[in-house]
């Protein structure tokens, strides 16, 4: 019983890439983002939705992204992401980007469950059944 | 008794380049708003404790950009902002941009003055005296 | 007879707001640069296999930009894009951004046809075909 | 003997800030960047000019950043760069970004010195003498 994954396409812009004729190191946090929020959408989350009603928001506390080869404008990119590790403190997300099934960039970011004034709260039980899947399990957290 | 005119310099970075390794057209309006923030504040308003303290805001209702010759990265260049026109209902700043003065790029925006939830109000009179200096003739708003 | 049209869908991603919780009137320009690659796309026109084959590229040299109302967070935004002026020398790209059929914002582009080192050179034909299809007629330009 | 370091100050622009009215994760890649070309330019290594000659760059191979707490549009950041790992395949930048002496963010860039063409080379000795300064000790690269 793998964990949810979803799969983001992004087709990079022109303003995503720098001159070195590469995409921007910092635009891959956009396209890891991005592809969180349809992660979740796709597990029957709606972030914009949650954040607005809740008053509460998931705002990345660490991130780390390793660059193993440079993709270039105009290039389709597959965005693969999951959670690794979930805990009622926090979320840990992974995403891994492949062009043509050549893995090029993979990060990690780490999310904490905060108000808007940045409390900590409790990741909702609702948010982790949804990151899990069948692999949900209060005991384990 | 000319208008308050101020100058900004900014340092090219590498993301705010593009692929064919000049500044990307979108990177300008990034300059030109600091430049605003800058002249402002150097005409004694502060943006940023004016907006907090009054719920208010001067959001672009209208930008227009003329990209003369090309920036590249690491180059320093120079903004002038004035407010071209200054009306009880909105601002247009204007803006030039040089390196080693000669014109690259000019551009204006037109700000509305408006709540947070974007209804419009009248530019306080502070800040057309603050963008009009000794031109400032409540006759002519 | 009309001119073609294309259609391009973005979702409003977390970054592309600011602290007004509105999209930043920047990021108007990257929505719309994408819908025009995806608008040549379309009819027929791959711009970056042209744009690397032939060394030639469109920069902006002018824009335009109207913002009548917001877009925030997590919508779904529809930009309709069409060349209005096709000519030797330019193309100018016209946008319409809508939600719901509301139109949010509008823009133009003109773009000029150059080389890599900026030196200016003539629209290429195929180029002004794929932008104005039937109504593309040799004596108009 | 410490290494050499630098502070670069940055003021917080609107369009940095997103929807939760703080600074976007991914602008502080901006930020960063921008100070380790500065961290170079103090130290004697102008990076736009070596990248040009010598056709050689610097890209990020790995990243890792922390928000410890948020920073907010307007404020003055000061962000201290140095080089805490300098080898001949790579170096890596070290980053404190504080406000008021208080330290809000920190992170890690692993840069690897490519050709253009994203082919390995060695970090040329000037560079590494530019990072470590007094430190620099051949013997131990």
């Amino acid at each position: 019983m793998a964990r949810p994954k979803s799969i983001y396409r992004v087709r990079v812009g022109f303003i995503d890439t720098d001159a070195a004729q590469i995409v921007h190191h910092a635009t891959y946090l956009r396209y890891f983002e991005a592809a969180r929020i349809e992660f979740l959408r796709e597990q029957g989350f709606d972030y914009a939705v949650w954040s607005k009603s809740d008053s509460l928001g998931l705002p990345v506390a660490e991130t780390t992204v390793k660059y193993r080869l440079p993709a270039r404008f105009d290039e389709v990119l597959e965005i693969q992401t999951w959670v690794g590790v979930a805990k009622r403190a926090y979320l840990v997300f992974q995403s891994e980007l492949r062009r043509d099934n050549v893995l090029l960039t993979e990060g990690t970011a780490k999310c904490a469950c905060t108000t808007l004034n940045g409390e900590l709260r409790r990741v909702p039980v609702q948010l982790l059944k949804a990151c899990l899947g069948d692999e949900y399990d209060v005991s384990l957290l």
